[in-house]
């Protein structure tokens, strides 16, 4: 313990996540600062063994789910619902010690509090994956009217999580467009209401299935490869491009922003109270995920079964064995 | 100390409100279920002499303004910006010991810093009376465009603040309604638009005022004697009846709730991060209040004259010496 | 033709509403000021048959459902979404000619064009009863998070169309109370979360499935024999009591306001655009309704058909035989 | 007349705007689509002198200024308070005849009737350019509470409107960047708070003065020449960079956007409701523009010293001789 609000779990389950394979690669070393070595992970969860003196709001024996970073509670951004942007926050798992492990020390702030009908290691990969598809379409309620359109570029392991919540949260009428056949047959099993392959005529598709006009919000889960260009034109007038996905840039002559009005939205992970909400749809069997188990030992495995491309679709999930 | 994050301070100015007479009286007796004896004063600033392990956010010497509640950080409310609805909160001065006194202890949540040209004295009185006020505009905002009509009924130690508020945040057109002609006259000197004396045709004053379809926004500091039905009646079809003062009811049939679709919208105290934008109109002038300073030993002849009408449109503030 | 933008319909549907039976009775003849004799019937579906000079929208051969208002288009109101608070608006069955005819004429601003899934016959009662439901729910979106409670007073008409409006627009927990074990088994039908026969004990069974704290959104689509204090009861601190219904009064006192720091939220018939949206809702088959058809003939029997109960959880629509 | 909807006003003042030079030079040849030879001129006001028999909102005689957009107030954006995104807008001066002349025709959704203390020849260049500022500023005000910082990028005919705006309706602290000596002190004069010259180490400054963090809104009225990597660069994390001048490119990589989850927010024109607003704040004095008249006959030379650059911080505005 090195604060009374700190909080010590066993980890049941910590998500692989496609950032680990860029810390291993050396990608974040400056941006992190972290010392070597360290524990990665950042999609955890698991049950409360010990509490600080300060904390008042689980107790040993809880079942938790871990919201990826540890904030300080005194900021405005932590008071005003957030707390991503607190001034004072660690990120275990990425500049401090992490989840795959036995143990993990977070702070009180972080820890949300399992349904009984929650198991960690379904759930885990939420804690930032999700969390992060959650909260881009939450922000988009208020521009999602019944009859608006929202297209969703990339239907992979964030994307799948945003249509899912677009279901659940909006009447929006949703185009799912991705390379993988096998990714658009899962977003129709889950209730697309269209769904276009991404190889070569696919703009077109997708900007006649919305009236001609395109999209009143496009999220774009890829970020790169094109994908950029590609979502600024499918949003309608006056319509919003979220930037989900990363690697590539938007590039915009200042006139076409101003002359067609659009918005261009940054989304980084969600609020401690983004994930309660996803915690509430998961329960509810809203929210699903596909995940494939491994033990801690075999963490070597499951980056290479991600970096391989062999988890189409669904997350490796590291469990401790007891 | 109870608690790493509790903070000390050294009371420098604890306002007197008509709450405090109230509490007197033994009106809050059962409601607060306090203790006696014990000590009152929720309007309290000063200069922190003690902080608890997990305080990060201020340091000894620190000026500050404490927030009347002292919040817990972790439950929804919390981390919503909504902390006045905190579901772990102590009242000091209420329903528990407060500022009238040498000391004060509260929690690090609870500490606003004063900028350097603000003096506790000076602004104490904001912490709960002037933060009600600010509170009540700030949620209106969105209703209150350019040409848009706000009404102020009861320009004391409330409204005035209010008044003050709507100048800063909001275009609004402002009228004032009182009894009291100098309050009437400060309200002008202040920058009110119009101001109307409430001596019984005041109402078609007022509705004349705004174009014979009344405000947009209502704010009713009075709350009892009638002003109730006055405020409804002044509010415009699909405009908001904004109650701050109490004592009163509200009766409205609902019929005229539903066909004039009006909305009749409660106000508490503000949020923390509402008192550290208070204090930055302070700051700046934007707000300012009238006071007077008695010795903490005078704190009867203080309840007396805010008892007895002596204080009109002024703050009584105690001060201990040293 | 009275002005270039008027359409009229040939009537293929008229709904019968309570509002109907106040008319024959005449409750509304002083509110109206119309002149007897007059056509009543404002809720109306049919097809375009003739277009004023100045009509972009619709032509001849359409399928429309008619807004309930006739609005001008030019105030701030109807420029901002708001059209049902238009300054200069007729209303066709209540202070002018209504539906209940073989033809009817209604200006440009009115007509919702059909999806070619949807019979007029089928959606004719949406157009104000729904619409209202609709309106009210929409209204409290931002209010209705995962994890929110959404109480609903009186699944009857109108509350079975803010049950499907709740569970297409919102991830909100909802309960249903009603006297009416028909319509309690048809809302558990439609999908709502919990279902209270409103038999005594039914405020404490709605205050535990909310936790004990109440619901963050009341809707009373009762307003009368008592749902205004059980509902205003219900309501969790913070949270909001939006009156629909009416025939009784809410009562408050000032005090329970501000302490509780609550709302209570008026709501009339919806807008243009809110009703456009409720079609793709029904287009969709998000929402349904259960109608009974009559000839124009047979209006009388309809309105008695109401008057005596014998439509429970049903609208009674008149079809002119051609 | 062409429809009964349409107003015919004599012109009393028509303002000279840059994109009058961009038109006159043929930029907007192709975007256009009008036919030679046509009449300029798109920030008008004046008397109106005929209307047709659809029209309720005006009679002959009224002072008027106009919105720039011919609008339907059919569509769901004009009906939702987004005029400018109508369906099925002209464009008077841009793509059919505008008011450099000595009479327009305009439609009755474009009239908005000017207070008695408003001179046409005073107003008419906020029509457009005024308009557009006021529009940006009116989106943000949620972003800016007390204590929030607002960056101005150009102070000239739209910047010096955009600060006032600001200073009327929010109560941000403002800093105005600027190459021009002289538009920096009329900004002081006008209220700004801080004011940088632009003259290498700007960014730093500014910066500094946003207490290292950037402004929580960036206004950037220039939009090339490099403002544009300034601006993303003085947005705070989670800020907005709203673009309202043209000719360059936003370019900024996605791991940057969202990274520091900000957003680019696009700016048009304000819609008619904006219009009405910005005229109250203009009768209260709370908007001025510095004027210098030329008669109709004297087009070239106000376009010449517009050019050439004899106009700082001033607009041209024709009033044709009578």
């Amino acid at each position: 313990m090195t604060s009374p609000l700190d909080v010590v779990i066993r980890v049941d389950a910590a998500g692989v996540c496609r950032t680990d394979l860029h810390i291993v690669e050396g990608q974040w070393a400056e941006k992190s600062g972290v010392e070597l070595p360290y524990i990665i992970g950042h999609e955890n969860a698991g049950t409360v063994v010990a509490t600080g003196d300060a904390v008042t709001n689980v107790r040993e024996g809880d079942k938790v789910i871990l919201h990826p970073l540890v904030t300080c509670g005194l900021c405005r951004a932590c008071r005003d619902g957030d707390d991503v942007h607190c001034e004072n926050s660690l990120f275990p798992g990425i500049n401090t010690d992490g989840g795959m492990a036995e143990y993990l020390r977070t702070g009180a702030r972080s820890v949300v509090k399992l349904d009984e009908s929650l198991e960690p290691a379904a759930v885990a990969a939420l804690a930032d994956a999700g969390l992060t598809a959650y909260h881009a379409v939450r922000k988009a309620i208020p521009l999602l009217h019944a009859g608006s359109h929202a297209v969703v570029i990339g239907a992979g392991g964030l994307g799948h999580i945003g249509l899912q919540t677009l279901l659940a949260l909006t009447p929006a009428e949703i185009t799912i467009v991705d390379r993988s056949e096998q990714a658009l047959a899962h977003a129709t099993e889950l209730g697309a209401h269209h769904v276009v392959a991404a190889t070569g005529d696919h703009v077109e598709q997708v900007r006649d299935l919305t009236g001609g006009r395109g999209a009143h919000v496009v999220f774009d889960f890829v970020g790169e490869h094109g994908t950029e260009a590609e979502g600024v034109s499918l949003t309608r007038d006056a319509g919003s491009y979220y930037v989900i996905g990363y690697g590539g840039a938007v590039n915009i002559p200042t006139i076409d922003i101003i002359s067609r009005e659009i918005s261009v939205v940054g989304n980084l992970v969600g609020s401690y109270n983004d994930l309660d909400e996803l915690m509430t749809l998961a329960a509810r069997g809203k929210v699903t995920l596909r995940t494939k188990t491994y033990s801690l030992d075999e963490v070597d495995t499951a980056l290479d079964d991600l970096d391989e491309g062999r988890l189409p679709g669904g997350r490796a999930i590291l469990v401790p064995s007891r």
